[in-house]
C-alpha cells in the first residue's frame, strides 16, 4: 500500500496547527504503509464542507475517520453523527485547561453515536493510528503481521533501555 | 405577544430528557409573552434536521435560539455554525460529571462562533430565557420596561424574606 | 449471526456489579445479532487468567473486545497489551469521583497500545457495542445496512418526540 | 459607524493586564466598525465608579457590555446586577487555576441575572464581541451581511490552509 | 451579651435556602452569646440594598461581617469592597457543582481586597462563627476563655468517643 | 509601631522556598508599619518546633497568625489546633496541581477549628497581610485609617489607568 | 495473633463517623487475626492528646499505623511527622467534594516525611489494612501464607462469578 | 549494606524518561546504603517481562517494589496483582493533566490489591525510598536509627533556614 493508493483512513483538523500533534498520526500510518489523506475541515467553521467531505468519503473507500480538536471539541461527533464507519477522535491539549475541555467534549457522547477517543495530544494521535491499523488489519492479515512486528520492536527498545 | 404569535425565539434541546430543566426557560419567556417554540432535535442524531431547522429559522423570524444538551453537548456549537443570530447555551447537568463536561463542551468554543452560555442547569435555563428577552429588547421598549419590573419584583421578593 | 454461533466479540468486566452497564452492551449487540461473550475477569485480582484469555481469544475468532471497569480501571490498557486486536473502554462510573478516575486511567493510555474509549456508563457500554458493529461491518454488509437502519430509527425516534 | 461615534458596545476590565487578551474583542470590533469603549474598573476595588458606570451607560447608549476578569471574577455578574442590557462575560486566564476559577465565577450566576459567558481567553474575548455585533445586528442590516461576509471569509480560510 | 444587644456580627447570605446551612453560624454566634443579626441580601438581585447595607454596618457598630453563597458566589467580595472591617465567606454547596464553584469564586480574590474563607457547607458556617469569635476577642477576653473552654470540651468529646 | 516593637502578626511558612511569595505579605505589612516576624517551620520535619512557637506566641504578644504551605498543606490547620487566634492560611501554587491541592488541604478545615483562607499565591499573601491589619484595626483606629486610604489610592490608580 | 495480644496495628480516625468506612480496615486484620486497636483522635481537636498517642506507640510494639480522614485530612500527616514507623492514609468520602480534598491532602505530603495512601472509601481502608498485613509479613511467614490463600480465594471468587 | 548487595528494593518506572525523577528515589536509598536494583519496564509495552520480573522478585530477595508511571498508571496495580510483599506507587506528572491522571490510577485500586501511593513527582519519589526503608527498618533496627538521624537533620535543616 502506498499513499498514492486511494485512501483507506482519513485525518481531519479542526485547525492548522493541530497538524503539530496530528502529524504524528501520519507518520504512523506511513510506518505501515497505510493510504492516508490529512484535511483541515472545522466542525463549527466550515459544517458544510464537513458533512460533504464525511458523506463522500466511505465511496471513496475510506474505512477509518480520525478526528483532532481541542476545547469545545466537535468535530469527532460531528463526523460520526454522519458515517457509519468507525470514527476516532484525538483530543488536542491546545487551550488553556490542557485539554480535559477537549476530551470530555470528545468522549462523553450520548448513546447512538459512537466515537473511540484516545489520549490528549501526541500519545493519542499515534495511538488512533494504531487503533486504525488495527481495525483495518481484520481483512488485511499483512497488517496484523507488521503490528505484531511492531509490538515486538517496541517491547524491545523498553527491555534495552538502560539506566544511568 | 402571544404564543400563537410567530416565535422570535426557538428552544432546542439535544433530549426529551432536557425539558424537565428546559420548560424553565420556555415559563420565563411565557411570563414576558415573547412568542417561541421549543424542539426536541440532536445535533449527533438527526444533524441534517437540525442544520435545515436552524437554516430556516431565520426566515421563519427567529431572533434568538437557545439551546440546551449535556455530555459532549455539541447542539449549541453546531447552531451557532449555521446562524449568525444570537446563539445561547444552557449546559445539562444530566450525566456523571455533573454537567462539568457539558459546560466545557458548550463555552470552549473557538474564536470565530461564539455561543453565548448560560449557568448550569436550572438557573441557566430561567437566565438564557432572560438574556434572550434582554437581546430581543433593544428594538421593543415594552420588553425593557418589563424587564425593569420583573427585577424590580425579584429585588423585592429577596427583600421581604424573613428568616427564623 | 447468533448467539450460540463462535462470538466475535468480547464483553469483559473487572467486577460483577459492572454488569448492570454492561448489560447494555450486551442487548446492543443482540439487536445486531453479533455473537458474543461476556465475562468477569479482573486485571488485578485474577492477572493470569485474563491474560490466558485475551492471548486465547484471538484464536478463538474473537475479533474486538470491549473491557469495563472502574476507579484505578486497568482492565482495557492490560487487555490492549496482549492483542493487536481492537480495544474499546468503557468507564464505569461506580465509584467515589464519578467515573473521571475510570475515565482517565482508561483513555489516557501511553503511545504503543490504543484503547478505544467510550464515554463514562451507559451511554459508554452502548456506544462500545456500536463502535464493535461498525468494526466488523469492514467485512459484513449486512452488518452496516443494519447500522444504517439503526441511525435512521434512531432518528425518527427523535423527530417524533413531542413536547407537552 | 466609527469610533468616534457614540459607542454601542462598552469593554470593561477588571485590570489593565487583562488589555492584553480583551484588545482582541476591541479589534473585533473594530472590524465591524461598531463604535465602542474600553475601560479598566474593578467590581471590587472601584465599586462605586463601576456601579456609576454602569448606570450611566445606557443613557449613553451603550447597548451591549463585555465584562471580563479573573480568578474570583465578579465584574460581569456585577455589571448584570446594575443593567437589563444584555451583559457578556469573558474570563481571563491569569490565575494560577488557568481560568477555570474564572470561568465558575462568571458562568454559574443565580436565577434572575444572565451573563452570556464565553470561553477562557482570547478566543472569548473575540467571539464576546462577534456575539455582540450579532445582537446589534437585529436592528442593523448592515452588520448582519458583514456578519455573513465574515463568516465566509472565515471558511474559505479554513478550507485554504494546506498540510505539508 | 446578648441578641438584643447591638449586633457585633452580621451575617449575610445571598438566598433564603442558605439559611438551613447559615443557621449553624448563627446557633454557633449563640453559644458564645456574641449578639449579631442574619439577613437575605443577593449581591445580583438587590445590589444598591447590599452597599447601603455594608456601608451603614460600621456605624451601627459590626465588627465581623460572615456573608455565604452559592456559585458565581460574588457576595463575600462585593461586601468586602464595600468596608475595611473582617469579612468571612462561606461557600454553600448547592449547586451542581458541590460548591467547587462557590469556593473558587469566594477564595480567589484579587490582592487588594481581602475575604477570609472557610469550608464549603455547614463546617464552613460554624468554623466562620467561631472565626468571628475569636476576632472579636481580642479585645474581649472573656470571649477568648470561652473560646478556650469550647476547645477544651471539643476535645474531651473526641477523647470520650468509643468505638463498637 | 515598626519592625522593632513587639510583632504583632507571625508568618510561618513551611519551607524558605515559600519566601517568594510570602514577602508580599511581609511588604504589605511593612507598609501599614505593623511590628511582624517571619519564621520557616514545617508542621510535618519540625512538629515540635511549631507546636511550641505557636503556644509562646501568644504570650509574645502575637495577635494575628498567617502560615503558608504548599501541597498537602497541614501548616495553618496545625497552627489552627494550637490557639485561638485568628489563623490566616495562605495556599502556595509551588506543586504539581498549581495549588488546587494546597487550596483544599487548606480550606476544607473540620467544624471546631477555623482558618481563614485566602487566594492561592501572592494575591493571597498580599491578602493574608490585609485581612491582618483589619484585625488589628478594630483596636486602633490609626489602621482603620490607613486602610481607608489604601483602599482609596488603591481605586485612583484603577481609575487612572489608561488602555493604549 | 488475637485481639488480646499487643496490638501490631493502630487505626486511627479523626471522627467517629469514619468507623462506617475504617470497620472495614479492622474487619479485615481480624481475618488475618492481626492484634490492633482503633482511637478517634483528631489531628486539629485534640493534637496533644495525638501526638502523645503517636510518641508512646511504637514503645507498645506498634509497627503499622493506619490514619483515616476527610477534607483538609491532616490526620495521617501529623502522625508520620511524629514517628519513623510506616504509616497509610485513607481518604474519607464524606465531604462536598467526595473525598478529592482528602485524598490530596493526604497524599501531597512534601519529600521527607511519606504516607502511603490508598484509595477513596471502603476499598481504601480494606487496602491499608491489607497492606498493614503484608508489612508485617515480611518478618511472620505464616501471614504470608494467609496473603497468597487470601489473593487465590480472591481470584477463585471472580472466576466463579456468574453472569446472567 | 551495599549496592552489590543482593538488592532489597525494586525501583521500576514505565519509560526511561521517568528516570530524571525517579532517580531521587535511588538517590534516597542511596544514603540509606539499601540495595537495590532500578529497571525500566512497561505495564503496557512489555506486559510478559512485567510479570517475570515480579514472580521472580520475592524469590530474589525483593522486599518492597516501587512503581512509577504516568498517564493511564498502571504499572504499580499490574506490579501488585502479582506480589503480596509491599508495592509503592510514584505518580509520574509527565502528561498533559499533570499528573491527576496519574494519580488517580494509581491510588484508586479496587478492595483486594493494595498499592501505597505517594505525591505526585520529586517529592513522591524520595517519600517511596523513605517509606521503604521504613518498611525494611521493622526488622534491620539500624535502619531505624537512621531513619531517626536523617528526620533529625532534616528537622535541623528547616531550623535553620534564615530568612533575607
Amino acid at each position: 500500500m502506498q499513499k498514492q493508493a486511494p485512501p483507506l483512513v482519513a485525518i481531519i483538523m479542526g485547525s492548522k496547527s493541530d497538524w503539530e500533534i496530528m502529524r504524528h498520526a501520519d507518520e504512523t500510518l506511513d510506518r505501515f504503509k497505510v493510504p492516508r489523506e490529512c484535511r483541515v475541515i472545522s466542525a463549527h467553521r466550515t459544517p458544510d464542507a464537513l458533512r460533504e467531505y464525511v458523506l463522500a468519503a466511505e465511496g471513496r473507500g475510506i474505512e477509518v475517520l480520525i478526528a483532532a480538536a481541542g476545547g469545545a471539541a466537535h468535530l469527532a461527533g460531528v463526523v460520526a453523527a454522519h458515517t457509519v464507519r468507525p470514527v476516532l477522535g484525538v483530543p488536542i491539549p491546545s487551550t488553556t485547561l490542557q485539554g480535559l475541555d477537549s476530551l470530555l467534549a470528545i468522549v462523553q457522547m450520548p448513546a447512538g453515536i459512537p466515537v473511540g477517543t484516545l489520549a490528549i495530544g501526541k500519545p493519542g494521535a499515534i495511538n488512533a493510528a494504531l487503533l486504525a491499523v488495527s481495525i483495518l488489519a481484520a481483512a488485511r492479515p499483512d497488517l496484523r503481521d507488521q503490528l505484531q512486528q511492531f509490538r515486538a520492536e517496541q517491547a524491545q527498545r523498553i527491555l534495552d533501555e538502560t539506566l544511568p
